[in-house]
């Protein structure tokens, strides 16, 4: 084994910068390699001073990789590269359309297992330690309710939505959780909330010239899926005022649980997060369990595995002495 | 192996207690007998209709208990019964003598090894969740800080500790988290704090008719470890107020990491409980762990483990897929 846990990339877009970024804080890692579907590949401009390496050409750099974390799209890259990659690389990935899953988990591991590799799919904050923390609150407590609040942040999937109207240059959508709604669940009730008593809506958007903003917004409001159940609210600004004031990539969120004990005792559990840059939180929870799947890859272990599989000790760069020691 | 995970209780206090009124809860456990030092044992009144058991018999329950709760104290009960029992039975404890941890978990783990059973030890909410929050939070971002608060909630070794002075009749002592430095870590400081900046001790004292109550207040402020290093405030109450409005176990606390990633992005973590009844919540830790320790003795698997050692998955009554559809 090397004396440092090498670290490949797979895409580099938001996620692979974070990743790129993040590695380089671990003192146990080092970054080996980006790869990437561009060609040729070296026009890829990186910041880290390592080959930029064509995907197709990835499986030579079977010995020069410990770990390669897949930060390509859940919707076009992960599905096939996830397979494709788990046959030669023990491999992190985010997949995280949520149906999807179950066969996404079955092909990774049927390729994982023919490789001898380890691969952990599904990881970041949600799906990832949100998960955690609705599987530990609703273990401990099971007659009890788990709610998850996001926000506040930007859904990037909602900027897209809009972005795709006519007559629209350019969109940032806020997911905002209610607060009202936490602070019942806070205070011991265990309220029924539709969708739109969660989260409410909020888009800064830039409208085309004599672009017609009543449409758009009546198109934002109206859209299935991602707006129709919400409140939502729309603004139309400037290019150089989205550009300067919501130009980050904030996110977050809450996992509250609800629960009773005994003859109507009340415990409430919350985990919260609060981010000033997503992706790059999402890369860093990406690198700590490549650290897991190295060292359970070290041990022969092989095929998928879910964060619900992994002892947490293996994501501490401590060994166990010093963790019960410091953390315990 | 039976249809549900069949429970032993070991010490009936406050814990055992909680572990027998949350055991009922959970659909897929039973109690199967409390074990007592008491003789004879059966003058030991419990609750639940199961067989109360001298622990000098224990052993005769090998075969019909599958994972035994060990509700002793970690002073004077667990250093002699945890290595003992797990000799016998696969167990869970809550040892919480933070320094003897190690020397703890290598006598449980001969024992469990010696008769092939599996052993969680330092299990609870802390040491237990919080560490593994700890864990989790320090592991994602190296670059941040670790802050544990408590309370507000009653400390028992502090309520003891003031009852042994002279003239106090009885007392309750809640400790308190300082919201204000909380908030400095949660709006992105890293401050380095005292103990008398992380919380503050609030005592609620009954006094003996004709007692020196300003010798108490000063005894309670200037008690070593105790009290010396917090700002403490003592009232004088009645019996009948003390039991009224503090009869109950209330406690809590937060984890809270500030970390940082990429160039200059600040991120806040954190886990908190609010609950009712310590007791009763530390139960229903305990058995969601016993749950883990019985599937893992069922896979053969024997020895000594801490919260960091056990999978996540294996906390939740339900199997990996529907564990996957429901809460990933």
């Amino acid at each position: 084994m090397n004396s440092k846990i090498r670290i490949g990339i797979c895409g580099y877009g938001n996620l692979g910068r974070g990743v790129e970024s993040e590695a380089a804080k671990n003192p146990d890692m080092e970054l080996a390699a980006v790869f990437t579907r561009r060609k040729p590949a070296e026009s890829l401009q990186i910041k880290a001073r390592v080959p930029v390496v064509h995907i197709d050409n990835a499986a030579g750099w079977k010995d020069k990789i410990d770990v390669m974390i897949l930060c390509g799209g859940s919707a076009n890259d992960l599905p096939a590269q996830g397979p494709e990659l788990a046959k030669t690389f023990n491999t992190v990935d985010s997949f995280d359309t949520h149906a999807k899953i179950p066969g996404y988990f079955s092909a990774v591991d049927r390729s994982a297992k023919s490789g001898g590799n380890l691969s952990i799919v599904s990881i970041g904050w949600d799906p990832g330690l949100f998960s955690l923390m609705r599987l530990y609150m609703g273990s401990v407590i099971g007659d009890g309710k788990t709610y998850t609040f996001w926000g506040k942040g930007v859904s990037q999937g909602h900027s897209d939505a809009i972005r795709g109207i006519e007559g629209v240059v350019d969109a940032v959508q806020y997911t905002i959780p209610e607060g009202s709604a936490m602070e019942r669940i806070r205070n011991g009730e265990r309220p029924e909330l539709s969708t739109r008593e969660k989260h409410t809506r909020l888009c800064y958007t830039v409208a085309a010239k004599d672009a017609d903003k009543a449409r758009i917004e009546r198109e934002i409001k109206e859209m299935p899926n991602y707006f129709d159940e919400y409140d939502t609210t729309v603004h139309f600004i400037s290019a150089e005022e989205l550009k300067a004031n919501h130009g980050k990539l904030p996110h977050g969120g809450n996992v509250i649980h609800i629960g009773a004990t005994g003859a109507g005792n009340s415990h409430v559990m919350e985990f919260s997060l609060k981010l000033d840059s997503n992706p790059e939180f999402t890369a860093s929870v990406l690198l700590a369990y490549a650290r897991a799947a190295y060292k359970m890859s070290g041990k022969g272990e092989c095929g998928a595995r879910t964060i619900f599989d992994i002892p947490p000790g293996l994501l501490s760069p401590l060994g166990a002495e010093d963790i019960v020691k410091n953390l315990l």
